[in-house]
């Protein structure tokens, strides 16, 4: 499947979020449908879908119909269980591959990977007990930071050590899960770089944004980023590096800390990302719609950048500004059809045109 | 219901083609659920709406439900049948009004209305028979064009009168239908213009694109339009003026042409037009959004252009090029998910970014 899927084909997309939301929508743009995969009821992607199929991963009959319906298959977060891709993929294409997602899945799967690939990342040790922990604080040093090899996001499954003396709570905390040390990195910004990667292996970067966390959740991300014009460049070679070395195929989230010594890849995200967002703000083609293409197998679109973009993430009760937000000029609104305002949850974000 | 419509209501669209599809695609992004009222099988905005009925607009049963399910009620197209609309709306608002439909329903009641207004128009005569069109011919001369005064679009129910030989062929063209002669305006350049009103009475406009037709089809929309900036602000002046007429909400197509004499309005659209869909490349927040902004009782959004763009329609086969079109620069592809690329019929459009 090397050439390029037709319009009025569908794409399967495993979860039912925002992201896939977003998917879905480029993906009409493109003329194609999209079958939504997702545990959780009335899912914000299922209001602009054809289709959304409410199923268990771990409910073979009905990832065996999905897949049946669809042509191709992507993903919009990266904690889908092996049994489920592995029963997925013996029916059809799964893009990006499972190497992306093996990487991707696991913190120190990752850094190792990205350590193979000569880049620079924070200084990490595995830590399965008491034992490992204390090891990899003596060469590591404090302040630290304990994470869950899986499954965390947004700040979750993470303790901070300042001293030796959290070490016994942060191992608590991670509940018995394999965990990770990673030593603080000093910065003096966070960017990202969203890269995409096509099936003829060409690649093609946004323009990198510069991220500002607020308890562990991004805030905003503004482009340009102001950092010189050699590490824009140093940022796109690394992310370029990382999609080759997984011949990968679809938009993934690189995000690199700008330290003294260059460039410390963070984290990887093997789908569009929350910090790629203000391109539907400042290009033709935004990272949703790029996905979209790079999975059905289409050349990339062109991301070049025309604008200078705030994106602004609305948490919890910031959606309660919506009166205000929505008076304002240069103001780009996305809402996600989030029933409920809880407090850390993603409700949408804004794109203001700087 | 003068407040702002909350994210997480159902926005009820009559019509299931591109533009109820990209009207839905519009209203995710502000949290909105779109269900899609059509009689057509498959249509293309159901793929990207919560939910299709598929009714005739006689099955009352149908309506009622479909009505009960939303909270406000617009249209992607104007011939929607008397009958269905009475019932409609005894149970909940449609935006825009009646007053606009009626009177776009029908060229003869429109060009009147244009006129009452003290705006320009083509010369124009009712005619329901040989001795109208005799007189009407007489009055007007020709060349003219004889046209149904209601349900014509895209060059259908109209025939052109070289001579006063051509006028039985013609007549006999209307089928008995009740027409209209309308006489040619010479013109130098087509314009139009996309002018939203709220619920507040703001009205704010688009900047004026300027159409090139083919075959009675729209093939270009350019902006900006190449005219004097005197004509641009007398173009918003008239559009605001229909718009304030008819207590209008919503987003509605004004074309112009440009004359000697001035601006002449040519046809009214109480609807997203075809010669918007530039505004998806060139403006923080484009028509369909503008249109659903309205019709929820939100502010206007900011619709400044900050980029020139041509809109290119693409008709019938010419979406055979888009393998070509996929690898173009500053091209953004829009396709409607129509199973069948038949002559004539609008597949999808680009817009470039100049």
């Amino acid at each position: 499947m090397n050439k390029m899927l037709a319009p009025g084909a569908t794409i399967g997309i495993l979860g039912g979020g925002q992201l896939g939301r977003m998917l879905s929508v480029a993906a009409s743009r493109l003329g194609f449908k999209c079958h939504i995969f997702e545990p959780g009821a009335a899912p914000p992607a299922g209001h602009v879908a054809e289709k959304v199929v409410t199923a268990a991963y771990e409910d073979e009959a009905a990832l065996r119909a999905f897949a049946e319906g669809v042509d191709v298959i992507t993903y919009e977060f990266e904690n889908i269980p092996t049994s489920a891709l592995d029963l997925l993929e013996s029916l059809r294409p799964i893009r990006p591959n499972r190497k992306a997602l093996a990487v991707s899945q696991d913190r120190l799967v990752e850094k190792a990977f990205l350590n193979d690939l000569g880049l620079r990342t924070a200084p990490f040790a595995a830590v399965d007990d008491e034992i490992d922990l204390e090891e990899a604080i003596a060469e590591i040093g404090c302040p630290a930071i304990l994470k869950t090899r899986r499954f965390g996001y947004d700040g979750k499954g993470q303790a901070r050590l300042k001293s030796p003396e959290d070490a016994a709570q942060a191992l608590a905390d991670m509940a018995g899960a394999p965990s990770i040390l990673e030593g603080f990195v000093e910065f003096s910004a966070e960017i990202s770089v969203i890269a995409a990667r096509g099936v003829s292996g060409e690649v093609a970067c946004f323009d990198p944004g510069e991220n500002v966390h607020k308890s562990g959740i991004l805030h905003t991300t503004t482009v340009p980023a102001r950092i010189p014009e050699a590490l824009r460049t140093d940022a796109v070679l690394i992310a370029a590096r990382i999609l080759n070395a997984l011949d990968y195929v679809g938009v993934m989230g690189v995000e690199l800390f700008v330290s003294k010594a260059g460039l410390v890849v963070n984290e990887i995200a093997p789908r569009v990302h929350n910090s790629g967002h203000w391109t539907q703000a400042g290009c033709t083609v935004d990272q949703f719609e790029q996905h979209i293409r790079a999975v059905a197998g289409w050349p990339l679109g062109d991301g070049a950048r025309y604008a200078d973009v705030e994106m602004l993430n609305l948490i919890g009760a910031d959606v309660e500004q919506l009166p205000e937000l929505a008076k304002q000029p240069r103001t780009q609104i996305h809402l996600y059809g989030k029933a409920e305002a809880k407090p850390g949850r993603k409700m949408g974000h804004v794109n203001r045109v700087l």
